[in-house]
């Protein structure tokens, strides 16, 4: 029997997904349709909502999850007249916050993603790693607040990004090729900036499943070659004290978070 | 007077940010030092974190507040030892979803974004997005579930990456110019894909100073050009019955979730 939960905000519903997500994947045997609803920001549109609850709900002869964060009293109580569990992120902790912190909540909506001076520093960051990616240019890396390097097809271009999107962080990243590995040493646009390095390594079978999907057969997505690469780009990292992550069981929000951990990295949001 | 609040989890600490944030926006009389503890998945770690928060209290001389997303019972209960008002956003909903499921919760860690199918989903569109960006290549948008369009500097590469990096979306984007503008007419590899189409827009005033930036007292970042462009590009999308944003004053998350919200684009997770 299939459940049916509800993401429900009167924002983006990122929050609410976020905290659904991780509170249902703690129960991995029930089956679910999971359905997000961002801007529910009117008490008409909260109407529709509960009738579409409660048609899952006769559907499924199961009451719906419903995880939501909508700020607004009035739409939240009509949200809660549907046929679904309510789980309410938002009220279930304003009244004890108000208390600790002895203020009354704003009521205002959406505050969290909304336009800041942190809307500058994310576009900027993200220009960045769009113009430093793949080695492309190395002649500003004193600009970079990090430079990822590894192997191709390692994942450092959606790591850079998703620190870009996400904290606002300058990220580069170099690849190193196998006239790098060969030469032994750390390439000469790196050498300078030591301090900012980070590696990325992976499992070799990951490794050549992701190239061959780019270029299937070729040399370049052999066996032989990406071993070859994983062993020098990891004895570099080591011998020269880059610190480093294996990608291979992490999302990029993982490795972001460890790069975070590790690095003395100072994130601007 | 300054509060602390921490947001601390057992994995990225990215749950425990964004509901911490999205309460505390709620508060924005209180001035906060904000920091997230990511990872704290040992006893010895929850210690150490005890003393920061103790130490925080002292300084402050207020409790620190801590939301947790902490899994671990025994490194709930650690924490929670600390001299700081703890909001516990699992376990508070946690008995209650197990009861209205009537099962267990697993009590395993970080499930949300671990690597799972999803993985290569998101890859593809990160380089989708990539791959396609300004209208570089026009050729795979048959591929595409979505194409942003709209003038230069409208934030159409930062919502693709960010629709490719959140939900699995193939986002293509490609820029009007002067010479499109002129035709009065939709540029033709955009002709066949109309249902893809979603157009940006900006207020003018705020698309000269992002010009600016990049090429100062340029004709391209004139007040005249910019006008006369957005003028031009917003007859457009009437014309053609393109649903579009005023990007303006929202973030990537919110174009993106507005854009979900209108197009009948299928995400991938």
């Amino acid at each position: 029997m299939k459940r049916t939960a509800f993401f429900v905000s009167d924002g983006t519903g990122i929050t609410a997904e976020a905290i659904g997500h991780s509170l249902l994947s703690q129960f991995d045997k029930i089956e679910l349709q999971m359905t997000t609803k961002p801007y529910i920001n009117t008490v008409e549109k909260a109407q529709q909502l509960v009738q579409q609850v409660n048609e899952a709900a006769e559907k499924d002869g199961l009451r719906p999850l419903v995880f939501e964060t909508i700020v607004n009293q009035e739409i939240s109580n009509t949200l809660k007249q549907c046929n679904g569990f309510i789980i309410n992120i938002f009220s279930t902790f304003l009244s004890s916050l108000e208390a600790e912190l002895d203020t009354k909540a704003t009521g205002s909506v959406g505050k969290t993603h909304s336009i800041s001076n942190s809307y500058v520093d994310r576009i900027d960051a993200i220009n960045f790693a769009l113009d430093n990616d793949d080695g492309s240019r190395t002649r500003f890396y004193d600009r970079a607040d990090i430079i990822l390097i590894g192997a191709s097809r390692t994942g450092k271009t959606p790591s850079c990004l998703y620190m870009a999107m996400q904290y606002g962080i300058r990220a580069a990243n170099y690849p190193l090729t196998e006239d790098d590995l060969e030469s032994r040493k750390l390439p000469e646009p790196l050498r300078d900036h030591k301090r900012k390095l980070f590696g990325l390594t992976i499992d070799v079978d990951r490794l050549v499943a992701i190239r061959n999907e780019r270029r299937s057969n070729s040399k370049y997505a052999s066996y032989a070659q990406c071993q070859y690469e994983i062993q020098e780009v990891e004895a570099l990292f080591q011998r020269e004290n880059i610190p480093f992550v294996n990608s291979t069981h992490f999302s990029v929000e993982e490795i972001a978070a460890k790069i975070l951990a590790t690095q003395n990295v100072t994130r601007r949001f």
